[in-house]
C-alpha cells in the first residue's frame, strides 16, 4: 500500500460533499485512535468527539461541523459511514488480477481462461470451466468441471468450487468456502439411508461477497441461488435450493434450511437458524440469535434470541420455563375462581 | 452425464413398483418445474398436482394415480420419495475412481496405495497410509500419517484426515472437512492452560456421509465414532470421544460436545446443540435450535427452540422472562390469598 | 510413538508428586478402559473406583488413595488432570519441526525463513512474509504478504493466513482455520452495499491455540487481537476488531460480533453468541448456548440456553412463551381486583 497523496478538494468533487476548513491533503483513512496527522478519519456519533480531540487526524468525514475542533478539516455529507466507506476504497482498491498462471496451477486443457486471469499456486481447474476476464483464482483454489466464474470475480485461498457452478461477476469468495457441495438429501430405506443425488446447481449472481469458511450447496434438483448484491459473513451454511434475494446481509454463524426462500433487502443478524420451505419477504430484519420456523410475509423486524442472566436466576426462571403452560392453567383458574367469588361475594354482599 | 434411455417396465420391474399407463422411455429425474418431456418426476404430496399438471413430464413417481391427471404415465409405489432416490442415483450414479495418480501428489514411499485408487492433484499422502480399492482422493486433500481410508470412499477437494485416523468403506466426505483434529482438552495450571495431548483416533464406519466444513475431533484417550450409515451436514462440531449410532442424521450447524453418547436411528435437527457426557437413546428426535443438556433415556420427539415473534412483542415478553420466577411466586401469592379470602368469605356468609 | 520406559519415582520427583506403593515403570498414558499394564491412568471422581477396579492399569494419578486398590501404584497430586496432562505431553510432546523445506512449496524470494523450519507439500508463503525459529507450516497452508509467524508455532495443514497477520510463539492452528480474512463491513448506498475495506490486522499473541475451521477476521481500522494464552475450540467466529483477552477458553461454535471485548480467564460454552461493541469482564463464565446482547461488567456465571422438553410440552409451553406480556398483565389485573375484592369483602365483613 503506497500512499498517495490527495486534496480534500478533490474527494469533495469527486465524491459530492461539502469541504469546510483548511484544504489539506489526505494520504489514507484510520480509525480516531490510529490516525497519523495525514490520515482522513470519520465521526459517526457525537460520543466520539473526545476521541476527535485527542485524535492525530487533521482531516474528518462528519455529518456537521457544529461542536467540533475548530482546527481540524472537514468533509461534511449525510453518510459518514457510506462516505467513509467510498474514499477508503478510494484509496485501498481491491488488488487487480495480476496476469498470470503460476506453473503448479493443474489446468485441464478445454478450460477456457481469459488472457488476464490470474491463477495462483497449487490450484487444480477441471475440465470445461470457464474463467472470465479479471478473475483472480488464488492459492490452493479448487474449480470443478464446468463451473464458470464471471469477470473480475476474486477467489481467495482453497476455496472449493464443486462441479456445474455459476459466480457472477466481481464477486468476492473468501478463503475456506465450499460452493455447489452436495445438498442434505436423503430417503429413508426401512434401515438405511438412501442418497438423493443432488442435480442442481449452486449459483451466485453479480456482486456477491461472502465470508471464510461459509457453505453454499447445490440444489437438489433446481438451483440454489445467491441474489445479486448479496452480503454474507463467515461460517454460514445455506442448504439446497435456498435463494437468497439481492442485496440481503447475513451475519456470521447462520443456518438457512433447504428450500427457504429469502427476500431482497434483509438483514440477518449472526447465529440465526431459519427453517426450510418457507418464504420471508422483502426487508424483514431477523436479529441475532433468532430462529424463524414458519414464513414472515411482513417487513419489519423479528427476534427470538433469549439475553443472559446471572445463572442462578436463571435456574429458577427455568424450572417455571419449563411447565410455563401449567402456569398459565393456574392463572385461568385463578381468574375463574376470581369471577365466581365477586358473584358470591356480590349476592353475599346483597343479602346484608 | 450421458443421457440413457430406460422404458418405466424396465424401472417398474427393477425397483419392484406398478406401471399404470403408457410404457414410454425416461432419460433422468427432474423437478416438476425444470422437467423436460424425457424426465420422470415424483410427486410426494397432493398440493402439487397443479404443478404437476403444468409440468413438461411424462413419467411421474406417485402413491397412486387418483385424481392425477391422465395423460402421464405413473410408477406406483408406497413411498415416492425412496423410489425417486433409488432412480435418481441409477440415471446419476456417483462416478468411479479413474485409477490415478496425479504427478503433483507428494505421497509417502511407504504409503499402500490400491492399483485402482484415484489420487488427485496437490494431495499429500504421508507415511504408513493406506488407501483401499476404489478409494477416490480429490485434489489438495491431506491424509496424515497411518490412517485407512476403506475401499470406495471418496474425499472431495481439500479434505483434512489427521494422522491414526480410520475411514470405513463406501465414505463420502465432503470439502472442507477436518477428521481427527485435536480435541479441545485443556488443564488449568493456576495461571494458564496446559495442553491434554489427545491420544485417540477419530473412527469413521462404513457407508458415513459427511458434509461439508464439517470438524470431528480426534479422542482425548479412547476413540470419537461416527457409526455405520451415519449422515452429518455441513457445518457440524464432533467433539472428542462423542460416539454417534449408526443411521443417525444431524442436519448443519449442529455442535456436539465431548463425550456425548448419541444412539442409532436418532434425527439431529440444524443449530441444535448437545452438552457432553451425556446418552441420548436411539430413535430421538431433536428439533432445530434445540439445546440438551442431560441425557435422553427415552425415544420421542423433544424441542427447545424458540421461534421469532415481532421485535415489539419479543422486548415485552423478555421483561417478563427475565423475572418468570418472580411471575411464578406472585401467581402462588394470589393462590393462598385466593384461599384465604375463600376461607374468610365462606366464615362471613357463614355468620349470615 | 515409540514407547519410553520411566519410572514414578521420576515422574514424581520431576512434577513434585507423592509416590504411594512400588515403584513401577510406566510407558505411557491411557484411558481406564484402554489401558495396558503399563500405562499411567488418573482418576478424578470417586465414581470411577469401579473402573479403576477393573483397568489393567497398574499405575494411577489421584488425590489420595483412601478407598483405592492396594495392588496399585499412586501419584497423589491436588489436581490429577493437571498432573496427567503434564505427565502426557511428556510422553507425547508435540513434533518438533524437520527443518526441511518442501520442494513443492512455493515461497516468495524474499520470505525470511530461519534454517529449522519447516515448510511442507503445496505450501505458498507470499512476499515478505517472516517465519521465525522452529516454526512447522503443515502441507497446503497459505501466508500472505507481510505475516509473521513467531517461533516455535504450528499450522496444521491447509490454515490460511491473509497478509499482514501476526501470530506469536508457540501457537498451534488447526486445520482449516482462516485468520485475518476481511471483517463484515459494509456501508448501505441506497440500493447496494459498499464494502469498507478492512485495513487492520488479525494479531494471535503467544501460547494461543485455535480448533479446526475456526474464523478469525482482520480488523477494520485497528487490529483483532487474540490474546496470549487463549484456547479457541472449532467452528468458532471471532469478527473484526474483536479483542480476546489472556486465557479467555471459548468452546466449539460460538460466534464474537464486532468490536466486542472479552476479559482475561473467561471461559465461554458452546455455541454462545456474543453481540458486538460490548465488554465481558475478566473471569466471567458463560454457559454453551447463551446469548450475550449487552456489556457484563461483573465477573460470575451467566446462562441463557433452553434445554429440550418433550415436543408436546413444548408447544404448549410456546402458546403462553409467545404472549407472556399478557400472562404478566393478566396476574396484574388479578392482583389489583384481589386487594380490591379483600378491601370490599372487608367492609362487607365491617358490616356485619
Amino acid at each position: 500500500m503506497q500512499s498517495i497523496d490527495v486534496r480534500l478538494s478533490d474527494l469533495a468533487e469527486k465524491f459530492g460533499c461539502e469541504l469546510i476548513g483548511e484544504n489539506i491533503c489526505v494520504a489514507g483513512v484510520a480509525s480516531l485512535s490510529s490516525a497519523a496527522h495525514s490520515d482522513l478519519v470519520f465521526l459517526n456519533n457525537e460520543k466520539f468527539i473526545d476521541q476527535l480531540i485527542h485524535s492525530k487526524a487533521k482531516a474528518v468525514i462528519a455529518k456537521s461541523n457544529e461542536k467540533l475542533p475548530l482546527d481540524r478539516s472537514y468533509l461534511i455529507c449525510r453518510d459518514p459511514v457510506l462516505l467513509f466507506a467510498l474514499i477508503a476504497d478510494y484509496f485501498n482498491p481491491r488488488p487487480l488480477s495480476q496476469a498470470s498462471i503460476h506453473p503448479t496451477a493443474v489446468i485441464a486443457s478445454d478450460a477456457v481462461i481469459a488472457p488476464d486471469v490470474e491463477v495462483g499456486p497449487h490450484v487444480t481447474i477441471e475440465t470445461g470451466v470457464i474463467l472470465s476476464s479479471g478473475v483472480q483464482i488464488k492459492a490452493g483454489c479448487f474449480i470443478g468441471a464446468n463451473s464458470v466464474i464471471g469477470a473480475n470475480s476474486i477467489l481467495m485461498p482453497r476455496v472449493v468450487v464443486y462441479s456445474d457452478s455459476m459466480v457472477g461477476e466481481r464477486c468476492v469468495i473468501h478463503s475456506g468456502c465450499v460452493i455447489g457441495s452436495d445438498g442434505f438429501g436423503n430417503a429413508w430405506a426401512r434401515d438405511h439411508w438412501v442418497r438423493i443425488p443432488q442435480l442442481g446447481r449452486a449459483i451466485i449472481e453479480n456482486d456477491v461477497e461472502i465470508g471464510a469458511n461459509t457453505t453454499i450447496d447445490r440444489g437438489a434438483l433446481d438451483d440454489t441461488v445467491i441474489g445479486s448484491g448479496a452480503r454474507l459473513d463467515n461460517l454460514i451454511q445455506i442448504a439446497h435450493n435456498v435463494k437468497i434475494g439481492s442485496n440481503t446481509a447475513i451475519a456470521a454463524c447462520t443456518g438457512i434450511a433447504g428450500s427457504a426462500e429469502i427476500g431482497a433487502n434483509c438483514l440477518i443478524g449472526g447465529g440465526a437458524l431459519i427453517a426450510g420451505h418457507l418464504k420471508i419477504a422483502d426487508k424483514v430484519t431477523i436479529l441475532a440469535g433468532s430462529a424463524v420456523p414458519s414464513s414472515l410475509s411482513e417487513a419489519g423486524v423479528y427476534a427470538s434470541g433469549v439475553p443472559v442472566v446471572p445463572h442462578g436466576t436463571w435456574l429458577k426462571n427455568m424450572v417455571h420455563f419449563r411447565k410455563l403452560d401449567e402456569l398459565a392453567k393456574k392463572v385461568k383458574h385463578i381468574e375463574k375462581m376470581q369471577v365466581a367469588q365477586q358473584t358470591t361475594q356480590g349476592e353475599s354482599s346483597d343479602t346484608n
